[in-house]
């Protein structure tokens, strides 16, 4: 007996069509130099099926690479849909990389195209030398005069030194009447190419394919996920460059909520004249910019009563954050789990309705439980751990969006029999919650037993003099390893790591107290704003950290 | 450049471990002779694996079928969870069809073993003769009593007349231990056949794949859908034999949604105490059940307070019963739109967010959007129609979980260039919305212009005396055919042709108003509950039925 459903491939293109089929009115804003826009997905579809046309018409074929270098824009949400849904495979490059990793990537990817905002032109046109791959530049602007400041310098660059073309990316859009009907693909072609900011070693690229997309896609839309459909609005604060922006360009479009892209300024002043003016039910970013909100909160009046929800990833999130929000805004952090390889969500943290004796903060302030689609291990030396809450080893994760090796990089050890293996330890708990207690390069061992780094931060975090903390572990005579904790104290706080050995004496075991401290001015972030702890480590080992050593 | 994706196959082994794992302590209430029992999805998960395991030791391996003919109970979930799971594919048998059409899909479908509720065994032993390929009858039972008193009486005839052997369900569950892991199935492979109970010819056979039934049930958890997520308590009215009961079972278990499986009785008094007593959120069944509920609480006290929504379809679904459930217990009827050919759900009637003049009621009257997966076009006699709610033709589809032939049975002339040929008829709106006026077969065509009967039904509904209303054509000398309005009365009601006119008129086109009129006790139904057009046009053939004939 055969199965007699139709052969029909899952792919971007089926999202697009979606989209300006059904939801054509639903808005997208989009905030540039010149305010706010805002545009019909029809008309963004239509623009889309131009911008094909015109990468068409520049030569590029199936399979090219084309490169986007740019904030959350309506520009970018049509390259994502334009890009993969002509068959071309879309990167979307990293501008806060370091110029040498930003070019390395671009190679790596082999990327023909690139699709740059004019704010960072400049940078592009600085490694041009490097990216012998790169055909054109074209540059978005999201007004005439932005443009005109952009590339008239880049161009005199360009015939002095180089033979890549610079266009303006209104130029390149075809007219409507000469789109092409989009093409039939496969869904298992690439369709996003992704580079993990790896804190060790060169970028490495994910392939996302279409099939990979649409269901990351479907599923963000579940009600056992973020339950988006058209009666959201979505502001992605988290870049578009940043693992797709955790796939909300996509699955927003899919179900016809509203997308409100901030451009370039995300601040949080910004940000919250943002919300408070568009008013949308969604929004997503990581912890840090969450915590810039809550101390812009102190200072000015802030409105966030148009969230159903916030998206916080990325980083583990404080308990002591997502309290803050509940009582000064009602508004619920939901932390995210994921990472590039895993399309990026994975697990989310909503508290379960049976709370087994926890309470509902104590369940959310962990890291959450798999979306259906993703399978969940818990793997030590010996094998398999029980979900018993206290068995602790590496969570490995399947399922059809998480990737199986990198871009010209198989990496066979990041991988267990088909399982990807995240390098994030903790426990699961019987009803499958994961608790997070480290990534496996961040772990302390002291005299043999594991302290988690990320406990003693979110400890740390509850204090209320303490903006930012992050705990690395440091070499010691006698324990082999111990905790060094630097800490960010609220401008004109006055607290001695005697205090905060107090604060926490009530939190965490009396073993984990560090005894090494340092007062840091902030704490170095990654490209995608996350603690940086090998920048840290760095730091430490150079001797450019002052640690006060105290213990009882 | 590949994809770097995992290969992850979507199977049905894959949602079942996904609530068993995750949501192992969600629970399924099911109704017997003894009661309402409640177990565990990881009980459930456990019985459905010793299930497995004692269908392999009577032989049953990869490919085979197994049928089951029973009630929305909890041994049947177990079977929709074990049999695809384990490689075998589950034939949900319609036990309302007629002895002879039952028989028939069973011989095609060419199944081994039969799971049978112990109330339909005799049937079952009385058309064994015509059953060679069954080796097996299980009688599932949900108390002893009810089993020693089905089983003996079949035993004995199975002893004289047949080589079958009978088991009993509860015996044939293997024990724990000696179950063996789910093996790793391809997503193409088949899981489930339902045989369509087609008005016209022999029912024809839909095999879903394991992927087409994973994606229906994620699908069905998005917010863009039904938006199922674990805080839900699930009542699916609508028969598991019935298109897989709309896909619920499954959506439900993927994301620990409770289950309250209703059993045999599923008249409105029953209903309404179930729901009273378990409070599900969600409930679904077609429309003379919601009916049924309606008249049923003139007379006696109702409690639907716990529903957030009414799922209803399998016919077109009346404003006026939208609009009472509405103004009397304050939950929507949402209205679902597909056939088991589309896996079943293929559209809902949400109303959408911009409501373009019509108001909300009105588009919830209407057919609906489709969901995400669903792609859908009009088509005429001359190619694709445009979606301005005005041009008529055949409704379209395409999408993962519908289906692209029939099983040994292609039937090209379903099929459209890999698009399904629904056979209903109707109009697009410009977002999206379908407006569906008949089916093609019950089209009727008066003087050359098409009048809709669903139209003309949904008008006559909102009559406060009519209890039912069906309207079919008829031959007609002037106008080659014209409308008979078949009409059931609320009892005690006085109403004449004449009164009804003058309602319509109001209603509907004043060349639509039927000129004849037949009072009838009740409209015949087809096996699962549809108005039955085919038995009503044989009545009115054979002079069965008493016509009114009245024009002004």
């Amino acid at each position: 007996m055969n199965s007699t459903m139709q052969n029909y491939q899952l792919t971007i293109g089926a999202i697009l069509r979606h989209g300006q089929m059904i939801y054509g009115d639903s808005t997208v804003v989009s905030v540039g130099s010149a305010g706010r826009q805002s545009i019909s997905f029809a008309d963004v579809a239509l623009r889309a099926k131009r911008l094909a046309a015109g990468l068409r018409a520049l030569g590029v074929g199936p399979g090219d690479r084309i490169a986007t270098l740019g904030f959350n824009t309506q520009a970018h949400l049509e390259a994502y849909l334009a890009v993969p849904s002509m068959g071309a495979v879309l990167h979307t490059a990293n501008p806060r990389l370091h110029a040498s990793e930003l070019a390395y990537t671009i190679q790596h990817a082999g990327d023909r195209v690139l699709l740059v905002d004019a704010e960072l032109v400049d940078a592009v046109t600085a490694i041009l030398p490097q990216l012998p791959t790169v055909e054109h530049v074209v540059v978005v602007a999201s007004s005439a005069n932005a443009e005109r400041a952009a590339v008239p310098q880049a161009l005199r660059r360009s015939v002095d030194e180089h033979a890549t073309q610079y266009r303006s990316y209104e130029d390149i859009l075809a007219p409507a009447h000469s789109a092409a009907p989009w093409p039939v693909l496969d869904e298992n072609a690439p369709a996003i190419i992704c580079y993990t900011s790896g804190t060790t070693g060169e970028p490495k690229g994910v392939v996302y394919s279409h099939r990979a997309l649409y269901l990351h896609s479907l599923g963000l839309t579940s009600a056992a996920s973020l339950g988006l459909s058209e009666r959201d609005r979505v502001l992605p604060i988290v870049p578009m460059f940043h693992a797709n922006a955790w796939g909300l360009p996509y699955a927003a479009w899919f179900v016809g909520a509203d997308l409100v892209l901030p451009g370039r300024d995300v601040r949080a002043s910004a940000m919250c004249e943002l919300i408070a003016a568009e008013r949308p039910t969604f929004a997503a970013a990581v912890p840090t910019v969450w915590n810039d909100v809550l101390h812009y909160s102190t200072q000015s009046p802030v409105d966030l009563s148009s969230l159903r929800m916030i998206l916080c990833g990325g980083a583990a999130v404080a308990g002591s954050l997502i309290d803050e929000f509940e009582a000064r805004f009602a508004v619920p952090i939901i932390q995210a789990w994921g990472m590039t390889e895993t399309g990026p969500l994975a697990a989310l943290a909503f508290a379960p309705k049976h709370l087994h004796g926890a309470t509902s903060q104590q369940w959310r302030a962990r890291t959450g439980r798999v979306l259906p689609g993703i399978e969940l291990r818990l793997v030590g030396d010996g094998g398999e751990l029980p979900w018993d809450g206290a068995a602790v080893g590496e969570i490995e994760v399947r399922g059809p969006w998480c990737t199986g090796s990198y871009h010209h990089d198989p990496l066979p050890e990041k991988f267990d029999d088909g399982w990807l293996r995240t390098g994030d330890i903790g426990a699961v708990h019987p009803n499958g919650f994961i608790q997070i207690t480290d990534r496996a390069k961040d772990v302390i061992k002291s005299g043999g037993e594991w302290i988690s780094s990320v406990e003693l931060e979110s400890a740390l975090m509850a204090h209320p003099d303490v903006v930012e903390a992050s705990v690395i572990g440091v070499p010691d005579p006698r324990w082999q390893e111990r905790p060094l904790a630097c800490v960010v104290t609220r401008a004109g706080a006055n607290i001695t790591p005697q205090a905060l050995r107090g604060f926490l004496a009530s939190r965490v075991a009396r073993w984990w107290l560090p005894e090494r401290w340092s007062f840091v001015a902030e704490i170095p972030k990654t490209s995608v704003g996350k603690l940086d702890k090998k920048a840290l480590r760095a730091r430490h080992a150079s001797g450019a950290l002052t640690v006060h050593t105290w213990s009882e």
